[in-house]
């Protein structure tokens, strides 16, 4: 790749920087305005709540994406640089909605939805990772927390649906706003796959890092903003049955699609989630250990269906390249999580809850969704944004140093043994 | 390998799915009929505890066996697997000792037995690691936590035995467990050794994610189910002692027994968590904060000379196959740890333990896992489990789809310039 | 290198396991004299603080060092040896300043503060990271924990100076004795670099696990000893807000002051956690959430700037080799809170504190480590502690059995090709 400063290159010199402190310094004058330190309600306890989740969304987002061979820097960083901005832009986007005296007061409650709403952009970065540039994630970041506060407040506050796990409003929103963006910056030149895009040993061990600490932690994120007492011990109970009906489904299911009867760790590393997503909706809700089960049985074969079938129906027939299969983790089990509480409601497991508007809060995530990313694909797709050209996607080097490996001694020797054999015999030639 | 859908072969495509499908449909159903939620005794302040037991089981576990350099999916991936049906077995198996008008009220407590009830099987599974179907596995994990359970009840509700950190009931008794089914799979063929059984540097470095994470969790394994107060803050300090003073022995015996002076990692991972184990049994205790240390100390030791001298001879004398040398970080430690409990209870530490039942506790232990797991292994040897056949032992690619490692370029350059070379010379002849 | 017995070599046969078993006895015999538990205040509510700062201490610092290709066994093992030795030796030394009736009583709140000290000689370790031996390593600990635990002394309790998150008497401390002790161990044989002192991929790979895990726990790092409540909330939100803001300058200036306009990975890994540092001194403090932003965004651009321009000049005009840039983590960001806390006393946010002591704190932290710093290290540079040569540096097999990578199969194949064509080609000619 030719390195040059041309204002459509991919060199991030000067608008990477520019981008990155502009958004701080606008931050931080809001901070100065609006918020201030929370001074009544500390809910301290759940503090081991929010570093939970604050592992998941850091270590457990990032280290999942870095199965591809040549791309971790990037997933594990550029993910650590969207949740630090993310964070302090949920903070406020958030905070608007609940003002009083005009003053966002931030405790221990507000860091738990921060990090949620950083969980959004992470999970659409998923579906375009590798074939974009960090300013845009910056810009999709921005845009995307605005809409998810947007559509989190009509969900919760205007139809009072329940979903204390997010099922709808992180998973099902993230997944369809990433996928609306993927198709948008659609790449025909690498509709036959690209030769990066798939992983090594290493970096499949590296990725099932994040997988397990996602699925450790999921029950905290499930029950972390669920009422205290009863309904809390339900989502945590709940969402550690489910996931672990999930794993068993998932493996089964990796195999018995799989012609050769092997396992798959795409399947793995994603798969075995899907419980946690599906029953996200529901987790509070007095469903019976064994309607958690049934949920996250379902959740492992629909994930890793998708990964099989759909994944690449999206890609050829839709026209949506979708890198880390964010369908088949966060769209397909936010659905299933959704409908499952339709069902709830239907059944009557808490008469507070409607199956209408479970309804209706499943339709307007994934219709805002779709709309908002579609538009914020547009704004991103601008060519001076330092998108990758398509043969340097799915390749740290664009964005970053990357140390040269060293060739081993044995290939080295082998190397000069080569050589020196070469110029003998064309020396004798 | 040819892959061959015969009955005897390795090929999972129809086995594996059929019983880890039919296992979580036999789960379910006991679920509908006999699980509810824990009503009354929440234990919430116990989650942080139970959050720290669930990261040692699948981080912990799983990435302390990705040592081996081409078995790290199995590893990491299996260990998953197991667990996760583990636990829910363990819920059930567990729970049917304490039903309370036919049902079992699950809150998180449960989720902290269910959990150290699949450590376990993960400890057998680290004694065979390498040589088993997953089949094989998803057996041994239903019959050996049926047995842990039946144990278990026998040492803490029969014979009233103290083993908060249950040196004896899970560590002593996985091992041995392991060790016996080891014994029944012996393979003369690997009795030389096998290539792959071994590390490369990544490999190894991943495997401290586990023996670091199972380090820094260990104060909370030991102190998840002890009583409130001074019991529970000493089950803390009393492994917090140990660990750091068996860390200290470990490094220094591991220089010693090495005649060209140098540390070995597998004692690096596993020796410096010897401390953990052996204090287990006694952790609660008024040990003095000297005892742990003592204990710490005399567990380093042993752990590393048993790796050095005792698991070369179980191998060729006693013809038992001890992949992560489980004997020397829960054997050896877990009988260490049961004796050091006779000798609090004979020194009056606290009343009302006898060191005859501690002893009695230490014994059944061991005998029911010895007789358990003979009776397992005899189970899972039968031929049409899937067992990799000697030559493709410790590879993940009998099991897993494994990428194919791409050629560095410059050894690729040098192939080509290779394969011209020979083609023209052999045009010349 | 040759294996040598020689009083004078690397080999650490009899004096390694000598001296860490001496330690070890030792301490035992001053737990048994003056160590017993806490019997009153048990503060089990700072039990998931510990657990955070633990994580820290083990996972952070240690997989943060694991950046180096060849190095990777001693950052993870000899940060877990060093920590292991000290926090027994913190209790003891910390505990000397606080006895009751000739007793040192150990709860949860001791084992954060041991932590604490363990982190100071691992700073100090970062330093010299690759040119020391593990002996070298047990006698500085030892000594820096000794004078570490006067240092605080005087800062907290005779000064009575403010200093929550330790910026001054851990970070600035222990980057400055660090330094001092690299000043005196100097080597101009090393001036050029060393082809070992870089990382590889997955080596910048692992370090990013202990760089996340530091960020995630900052916040309770620098809230764990502060006062319940408002207090510790606000040490909370200013630490999670602080590193968010460095995190964004962090990548912005990494980008900013590379001419190619990329990212750099030390950078990432080290500077995003400036604002941890900074903030830590007035972290419990109420300077506004507005507040921690400035100084973490402050940290980032400082500490960027640091690896950039500082280190190299270090290294040539101060002849001090900073292995990891901790000048540049901790030095500078430690400095930067001491300053911080100073202006806050100033504008008087808290009445008891005053911009005299705070600076006071500051200088005699600074001091005490160069001093004591330098005195370690005419100690430790004693030749017969085992000293790796130049040539030897950065490379874990001096001390470490390590594994032989295999050679791959295409280059193993392409060996014998060539092998059997040069003998045929020998026998022709």
């Amino acid at each position: 790749m030719p390195i040059t400063n041309s204002f459509f290159s991919t060199n991030m010199r000067i608008k990477f920087p520019v981008l990155a402190l502009l958004l701080e310094v606008v931050i931080i004058v809001l901070f100065a305005i609006f918020v201030r330190y929370e001074e009544r309600d500390f809910r301290t306890d759940l503090y081991p709540h929010f570093q939970d989740v604050h592992v998941m969304i850091f270590v457990g987002f990032g280290f999942l994406m870095t199965f591809l061979k040549k791309y971790g820097f990037t997933s594990v960083g550029i993910n650590l640089l969207i949740a630090a901005l993310g964070l302090q832009w949920g903070i406020l986007l958030q905070g608007f909605w609940h003002m009083a005296s005009n003053e966002i007061r931030i405790g221990i409650a507000n860091m738990i939805n921060a990090d949620f709403s950083t969980a959004v952009v992470l999970i659409s970065f998923g579906a375009v990772l590798g074939r974009t540039s960090p300013v845009q994630m910056l810009i999709m970041a921005i845009f995307e927390i605005t809409i998810f506060a947007c559509n989190e407040h009509l969900v919760v506050e205007v139809l009072k649906a329940t979903d204390v796990g997010a099922s709808m409003t992180i998973h099902a929103f993230g997944a369809y706003f990433g996928l609306a963006v993927a198709r948008v910056l659609y790449r025909p030149g690498l509709s036959k796959g690209h030769e990066n895009e798939g992983s090594v040993y290493h970096s499949d061990l590296f990725a099932m890092i994040g997988t397990l600490f996602l699925w450790l932690f999921w029950p905290s994120f499930n029950s972390a903003i669920a009422e205290k007492g009863e309904p809390q011990q339900r989502a945590i109970i709940n969402t550690y049955l489910s996931l672990a009906a999930s794993t068993l489904t998932a493996f089964a299911f990796s195999v018995l699609m799989e012609p050769r009867g092997k396992l798959d760790m795409v399947h793995i590393q994603n798969a075995t989630l899907a419980g946690g997503v599906a029953v996200g909706s529901c987790a509070d809700l007095n469903i019976l250990p064994l309607g958690a089960m049934i949920i996250g049985s379902i959740a492992g074969i629909v994930s890793v269906a998708g990964f099989k079938y759909l994944t690449p129906r999206l890609a050829s027939v839709l026209k949506i390249q979708d890198t880390c299969g964010v369908h088949n983790l966060h769209g397909l089990p936010g659905i299933l999580g959704g409908i499952a509480s339709i069902i709830a409601a239907a059944a009557q497991v808490n008469k507070q809850i409607s199956a209408g508007l479970q309804a209706a809060a499943l339709g307007c995530s994934i219709g805002i969704a779709l709309v908002g990313g579609a538009l914020t694909g547009l704004l991103i797709n601008l060519p001076f944004l330092g998108q990758p050209p398509d043969q340097n996607c799915y390749d740290d080097s664009v964005y970053w140093e990357v140390p040269t490996e060293e060739v081993p001694h044995t290939t080295h020797h082998l190397y000069q043994e080569v050589q020196r054999k070469l110029s003998v015999e064309e020396l004798k030639e």
